[in-house]
């Protein structure tokens, strides 16, 4: 067994594909350990962030289908990263590649969705790249400025550090069983927040951060990973979203599945130092915002989270997998949660 | 009849689906005049190159079917962009998306082309996103600087300028045209030489510069245009590469339908004050380059070429609108280029 296998399975595949190109003696951050690319700018104390991300599994697996959520959550899935290394935004770049037959209202929804999801961000649109074919391809490229030089990364959490989410969490997972298994139920609405001005006070205070893009299991493992730590969370009913906690329940689930990804709802997941709690919260509430506090960080490599006040261990490795270990078959992927429920899981 | 309809296809189309969206006060360049777009740094003299290109119509068509041709091609479209505005190369993210069967060997020679190409344009891969899907589509998105803050663009050319070829011209022509047209016949040898180095020399001489990615005369229309001028074109023998001059003759059609694209060789095309063409050609032969003298700038709307020692007007415009003006038929494109050859053109 060689090193390799040790990795979550799409780092390992993504570690292999990447392995034989050079990289730059600019870039700040080595591969997975920052939710952007951080360069440092020759003759300039600033770092560039930078970023790429498709939609395009989401299209192909119908997980998106409405035209203006496609649009926002090209542009939302970019600003993300933005925000995780709290990087002031630039502007964004659009790759789209449109089918010759869209009917004009579809196109007009969907160039309605980047718009008004630019807007939100503050995001103005730099350029980009614009294809005709027979489906369509969202993507984009997004690029933001730390003009301290000093960026967030994944790494730095040490233990006895409070655990922070910039909002609910398990919306992601909540809209995607219901997209995915429930095609004839009203899935919940899902147009996740832009969390940059967030993100750029988050790296003032945090020692580690990352968004939550994969559904939170999966943050929680590769920041356990990263910084050789594990996570004490909190009760689950005050993390979950409350429509979230409402799936989980109508469909008799176990409400923890909601945050087994692999799709997310984009918030922020971060480490504060106690000390700075305090602080940190008084400027959080002068933007009007009021992060939640889910968890501590602990030494021990484990994760567990409280369900009706009993501390339960989240096998966030295996979680984090199931879906790859399941051929991507969402029923399969199921029955596998249910056996890490049945295990040691919560 | 709006202004609108003054522009080339292609342009009014982006144009539309661009309206919308807000744009930055850091960007240097309006839309379309430049070949990367071009953001100033705060904080610093610096001005960033961005550009962002998708190569998903010619894996589509397939224009582009080896794979490592595909890799390499990926990074030099992009490699190109940087090279038109004079930047120094700072990276380049990937964006793929990989089908889930493709095989280990092909997976291997598109990584190559990529590694390859990376390596020749000095271009290290900063990151990017993998997918997979069920087609292949590969895009990236490169970054470069310009350090001094003085960016060139496609506007700036007068009368009297000199008009230069990075290369021969027409190979991305011959290319396309027994790739679309003999399916049986070898296609001439086709791998763009990245041109950053020399796009780096040019742009502390040129007044204008465009690559000819869509083919070397839509760049001289797209010039014309912005710069409301025209150009007088030297032999036509003399500015085709000899496989597409021989391409041309095999096939028994007019030499100049080589460089009617809308499929280029990725040479940079510029123009130089007369007095500074000497400086010019001594700073270029101190890189081993030899730029090519095509012709010069004329005051009128008017381009025309030299064919045979006779002056023939080529109507450009014409001429780039007839891909799309032929819904992208290749036969009923040729047909029209014969039209123009009959008409007023050379």
């Amino acid at each position: 067994m060689n090193a390799a296998t040790t990795l979550p399975r799409e780092v390992a595949l993504l570690e292999r594909l990447a392995g034989g190109f050079s990289r730059s003696a600019l870039q700040c951050n080595q591969r997975h350990e920052s939710d952007a690319e951080l360069i440092r700018l020759p003759g300039s104390p600033s770092v560039l962030a930078l970023t790429t991300d498709a939609i395009s599994e989401e299209i192909e697996s119908g997980l998106y289908s409405d035209p203006y959520c496609i649009g926002w959550m090209t542009v939302l899935v970019n600003a993300s990263d933005l925000a995780a290394v709290g990087a002031a935004p630039v502007g964004i770049l659009l790759n789209q590649t449109l089918p010759s037959d869209m009917p004009e209202q579809e196109l007009e929804a969907l160039q309605g969705g980047v718009r008004d999801a630019c807007s939100a961000c503050g995001l103005p649109v730099l350029g980009g790249d614009t294809n005709f074919g027979a489906r369509l391809h969202m993507g984009a490229c997004a690029v933001g400025l730390i003009p301290d030089g000093q960026p967030l990364t994944r790494r730095g959490a040490t233990s006895g550090d409070r655990v922070f989410a910039s909002g609910p969490l398990g919306l992601g997972g909540a809209f995607a069983f219901a997209r995915m298994m429930q095609p004839d139920a009203d899935p919940p609405a899902f147009r996740p927040t832009p969390r940059l001005a967030e993100g750029q006070l988050v790296r003032r205070y945090a020692t580690c951060c990352m968004d939550t893009s994969d559904g939170a299991i999966s943050t929680l493992d590769e920041l356990s990973r990263l910084n050789g730590v594990g996570f004490t969370l909190g009760a689950l009913d005050g993390i979950l979203h409350p429509a979230a906690l409402t799936a989980a329940r109508t469909a008799r689930l176990p409400p923890w599945f909601m945050l087994a990804g692999p799709h997310g709802e984009f918030e922020l997941l971060f480490t504060v130092p106690e000390p700075a709690v305090a602080a940190f919260r008084a400027e959080a509430r002068g933007l009007g915002w009021e992060p939640k506090e889910i968890g501590v960080v602990s030494p021990g490599p484990e994760t567990s989270i409280s369900v009706s006040g009993r501390s339960v261990r989240l096998d966030t490795r295996a979680v984090r997998d199931a879906f790859a270990d399941a051929g991507g078959d969402t029923r399969a992927y199921l029955a596998r949660l249910f056996g890490l429920n049945a295990g040691p899981g919560p």
